[in-house]
């Protein structure tokens, strides 16, 4: 835990934002077990206050797009500057991020959070843009037979965002109690070792281990499409041999499109209150790492305000 | 090497082929090391002249698609018969191939040669319909830049059929005489040890081993496709958290449209016949292995005609 840190000084086109509160991500515990070389303030999910930088914006709750591209390289006129060599990433890649009191980023980056949606709820924001990503990679639709293998955090998200794309959903994972936070929506759920479901158009495997893995790629009928939603500490082994005959597609999936997780949320269509399970404060930031490892453990928030 | 078999039996709605010409592929290959526990005969590129079975085809000149389906299943009737669970794969599962006087596949599965085709050439339709399955599967186009990784058999149709469709291509792989069947052709080569480009849409996998798919990983832009176009003994390692980060697709691609080949062999655009390396007797079948099997050879065929 860092102490007395400086205050951010924004460069010209960026915002000082008060962070008002924080979401622990299983990639920040990546990142802590040594999943990537990053060595500055982590979190990337984050509902804040903006302080200075642009008039319009002074006072409003924002929540911000991780991702700082250049803008002037060939992939960000390519329109992909998510995936712009030279960016920064919000608590990951060389930007000091959320678990603190105050935090920088462009101005473009930032999303003004309605009225209507607590605080609470659009820390979720970030996470939510990421499960709404599948769908813009992949066709989904009501005939889509689809499987979220993962009852974590970024699993539960998925399996409300595909049923919201009207997929014919079944979750699968090992916490009776996370998976009947969709049941309650009507999302057919199982365990995970009681299942032996096969023939699925669609696999999104949200483990981030070689397990999940192999369940997602098993449940997949021929010409099927496994998207990978999780970080991985370290590689993964797969039968080339069999996604060549059945002719398997593969999908690295990361960030997503905010403004529709916002609206979801605007709509009160997501459930994701639920998914909080525990809240402390900034100072208790180590704990709160614990208790986010926990096994069973779903959302730990960190309150600034 | 099997000898005095019994001529096959067609049953109803199957015909009698007398194979003319057949082509050994890395599949044959790798099913000869182990890569799946088939007993039968090999062999599933040939040409061949139908003797008994459908009246309108005895005499004439076939090739024919190896995947003779069931029909009836939930994927037959999804239109994906090539995938069906219950299939028989011609030299490959449960039906005896084409390295024999005689085959027996269902006349559905069987297509005309076209009298200018000759059958040297035709003996290709099967590894060029599987090449063309890849514009099937991703779109490409004259914005597309695609790298071919490998210069065997396959990557060589890979790599004349992706600029066929207007592609950008670039071929690499170890030896400089078989890419030079592609500069001749006025597609981009480079020898592998000497390749280090980047940014490319698409790169497609055709050696088989770890370390072209690595190079064909390295090579790509975020958002890029790999396409595993080869037969793998064994398993492939994978840095998955790479994939997700810069959101890869990999796809599985194998079996392609014959009536697409047929046409290209007719309008003579696929240089194939320059391929062909060597010629053996069926008798001397073990020794075209051997052949097949050592470095820098491309196309083995064994004659019955």
């Amino acid at each position: 835990l860092l102490k007395n840190l400086d205050m951010p000084a924004p460069p010209p086109g960026e915002v000082l934002v008060k962070v008002l509160r924080a979401g622990i991500c299983n990639t920040d515990l990546e990142l802590v077990a040594g999943y990537y070389p990053y060595c500055g303030i982590l979190g990337h999910e984050f509902v804040g206050c903006v302080e200075t930088g642009v008039d319009s914006l002074i006072g409003r709750r924002v929540v911000g797009e991780i991702n700082a591209s250049c803008g002037k390289c060939s992939i960000c006129s390519m329109d992909h500057p998510g995936h712009c060599p030279h960016r920064t990433v919000l608590g990951i890649v060389n930007r000091n991020g959320a678990f603190a009191e105050y935090l920088s980023l462009p101005a473009e980056n930032l999303h003004v959070v309605p009225d209507v949606v607590s605080t609470d709820a659009a820390t979720f924001t970030e996470p939510l843009a990421a499960a709404l990503q599948i769908p813009k990679q992949v066709k989904v639709g009501s005939a889509t037979r689809a499987l979220v293998v993962g009852d974590g955090k970024l699993g539960l998200l998925v399996a409300q965002t595909l049923h919201l794309s009207r997929c014919q959903v079944v979750a699968i994972g090992r916490h009776a109690g996370k998976l009947e936070i969709l049941s309650h929506r009507g999302i057919e759920i199982s365990m995970s070792n009681d299942f032996s479901g096969k023939g699925f158009d669609v696999a999104v495997e949200c483990t981030g281990n070689q397990e999940g893995f192999a369940i997602a790629r098993q449940s997949l009928r021929p010409q099927g499409t496994l998207v990978m939603k999780s970080t991985y500490a370290g590689k993964l082994t797969f039968d080339a041999s069999s996604f060549v005959v059945d002719e398997i597609t593969l999908v690295g999936s990361r960030c997503g499109p905010f403004t529709s997780a916002l609206e979801l949320l605007h709509r009160n269509e997501a459930n994701v209150e639920s998914l909080i399970h525990e809240r402390y404060s900034l100072v208790d930031g180590i704990h709160a790492f614990e208790r986010a490892r926990a096994s069973g453990v779903l959302k730990v928030l960190l309150e600034m305000d």
